[in-house]
């Protein structure tokens, strides 16, 4: 069986990444990994599901351990994405999606080069602050700092692999699929296909 | 407007690249290279559709001031690619392809290193062979020739981009459009349209 591939996917708020992986984890090729933190859950989170809620002692022998592909602390609380359940994944042959901010991206592809690294884009920045506006649940500061902090992420997508823009879902589904086909068809991953096609020559 | 991607498709005989490009070629973003030759034309044959027939003078100058690709003297005639029209389609934005051997298609590479490298494999050696039979046009040391020559060039597939398993028509055009979907989505091209999404921020 072939390794899964480990693919990071960042975007910033409002581009509708979790709409969109809800989607790209109907197929079961894919899971996406969870995240372990610190703090209390919320309700009706589930620890292994919405997150792994471990101690600060549990959490800082994972670092000491090397056991954290890449983790920051925020508002007093850690969180990370444990390398153990990703390296399993992988060796099943599942693609492991990381759903992480471009700062905690970017210390998974010094780690492991070899990531996919996939951004997401909106359309416009005008039509990023529109989808902001429009869930009507933030004041216009909150908004118009959200929006500043998205331009400067956006910045920062020249560092990935590829960009989608998500301008309608399914186009961007397609447009996920279509670049997870290509990769798979790079000739570095195909030396044991053309073994194989060879072979009984 | 973009402009547009140079592809070099190539395969052994019987790996079904003609009816491949017939299908990409139904979409008009693409258009198919086609070759100059200073062989006569068979009956049929129209000049400027299936080849440019041209003199060995006009050949030879075109050499000379680089008006060629990559060309090659087969049979005591030359083939090769002529530069301009192929620079034209380009900058129309169109994706060129240009169907040629994997001789010509490692100088194309070295002259062109943006150049997209798609190979087509078929699903393995033993059913080309049955393919190169099933047409029953050859004798059977003819197709034994084939098979050996089509097996030493899989072997340099391994310096293309990109390989194509041609088992069932309608999955490798898909497969191709996957690969120039996600090419197009490679930030190395999306450095304007990150520009344009930050614009009016």
């Amino acid at each position: 069986m072939n390794k899964g591939r480990l693919i990071v996917l960042s975007a910033p708020s409002g581009c509708g990444k979790g709409t969109m992986l809800e989607q790209i984890l109907k197929d079961e090729s894919f899971f996406c990994s969870i995240s372990a933190t610190t703090r209390a859950p919320r309700e009706n989170e589930i620890d292994g599901k919405n997150y792994y809620f471990i101690s600060r002692e549990e959490f800082r022998k994972l670092i000491a351990e090397n056991g954290v592909l890449e983790y920051a602390e925020y508002c007093g609380n850690y969180y990370g994405t444990p390398l153990k359940p990703v390296n399993e994944m992988l060796e099943n042959g599942k693609n492991v999606i990381l759903e992480i901010e471009v700062k905690g991206a970017m210390k998974v592809k010094k780690l492991r080069p070899d990531t996919l690294m996939i951004f997401i884009l909106p359309p416009s920045v005008a039509e990023l602050r529109r989808r902001l506006n429009k869930r009507g649940t933030e004041s216009a500061e909150v908004i118009e700092a959200r929006v500043a902090e998205a331009a400067s992420e956006i910045k920062i997508a020249s560092q990935y692999d590829y960009v989608i823009v998500n301008d309608a879902l399914e186009v961007a589904v397609n447009d996920f699929k279509a670049i997870i086909k290509a990769e798979s068809m790079k000739t570095e991953f195909a030396g044991e296909l053309i073994d194989e096609v060879i072979k009984n020559a």
